[in-house]
């Protein structure tokens, strides 16, 4: 895949957070959430949260804050989760169960329609009411769903092998859970997702506060 | 908590991967691994790379690139995954089994050791080798295991409650699955993962996409 830059990612990042406050707010039947409320909540600098909102193109308003409505409609549709994104997911383990299951995602339009799995005692079942196909089956089952996400949560040993699978039924994009990165043409976008990450940053700070206690 | 500023977030965040990396060149008998190299295989700019490896205090020998023994120790070190750290597993749904399963974090030396559940059907059972204890049990445990780190996955609306009693139990480190900010105390630290952004990310690239056909 060619380099796919995406700019103010860490921004990006941050508008779920952003979302599921906002959200909140108009459940308390809020109009207006003001920045600093929203940074004081989720422990950022108001300037950070006033610059990664620009992206929304939703301006605040002097003393009242952002509108709630029209913010949330703005990071629904920046974030593409305004639409449904019906998704397959490929490998039926404990992580493809857990995120099938997660109901953050079904709130947020993405609507895991199918798994895969090459095990035997899997296939023909269904789970969280997802039906579990043979990975043999994925080009059939792709005309049928026509699904615009794959999220790859197969051991790492097989990523590779069910990637090349998921180009050659025509999947576009791949939410990668597996710790390899995948080889795909340049036209399938991949987003790779490191359990490990969250862990190097907890490290850090433990490794941090040990020092600091020295 | 108060603000933790964790200083090049994303590069920390990056380190597991260039590690993954790292070990592989080491296990195919390398003793050094270019710059440029890394930046290939991970899709990032090597001017990039060569600032994340600043971090672990390694350089670079022209021509060779960065030495595989040293960097790995120097990375291992760096993010505390050089010591066994000891986790408290606190909800044993879909997310927390997947977890307490994943591989990548016995290798790095997270050890879950028990697991804790209000559901009695599964309280003193076990699951990857993990024996699952009463919530209530929790203080008592904590003498025995000493771990270092709580992993929260129960579900969000008792992710509070859940918070209060690790924290009550002296436990000074929260891995948060839950997509809700917990509130603790300044001296626990708290690792906030959420899922949603990573499909964030996905949905802002398959957006870019589409525009770019339009």
């Amino acid at each position: 895949m060619a380099k796919q830059k995406i700019l103010a990612a860490p921004s990006i990042r941050r508008l779920p957070s952003y979302l599921h406050l906002i959200k909140d707010a108009k459940e308390r039947g809020l109009d207006y959430i003001s920045g600093t409320v929203i940074a004081e909540e989720l422990q950022l600098e108001p300037i950070q949260v006033r610059k990664d909102l620009t992206i929304t193109g939703i301006v605040g308003v002097p003393k009242r804050g952002y509108p709630v409505d029209p913010l949330i409609t703005a990071i629904e549709e920046f974030l593409g989760w305004n639409r449904e994104n019906t998704a397959f997911l490929i490998g039926v383990g404990n992580l493809g169960t857990a995120l099938s299951g997660y109901q953050g995602f079904r709130e947020h339009g993405l609507n895991i329609c199918a798994a895969f799995d090459s095990d035997k005692k899997k296939i023909g079942k269904a789970f969280h009411g997802v039906p579990v196909f043979n990975l043999s089956q994925l080009s059939e089952k792709m005309t049928e769903y026509k699904p615009v996400i794959a999220i790859l949560t197969v051991p790492s040993e097989y990523a590779q092998e069910a990637a090349d699978k998921l180009v050659e039924a025509g999947i576009k994009a791949v939410w990668n859970f597996t710790n390899v990165k995948i080889n795909v043409p340049d036209d399938v976008l991949v987003q790779k997702e490191d359990l490990s990450s969250g862990y190097a940053m907890l490290g850090v700070m433990i490794n941090k506060r040990q020092n600091s206690l020295k």
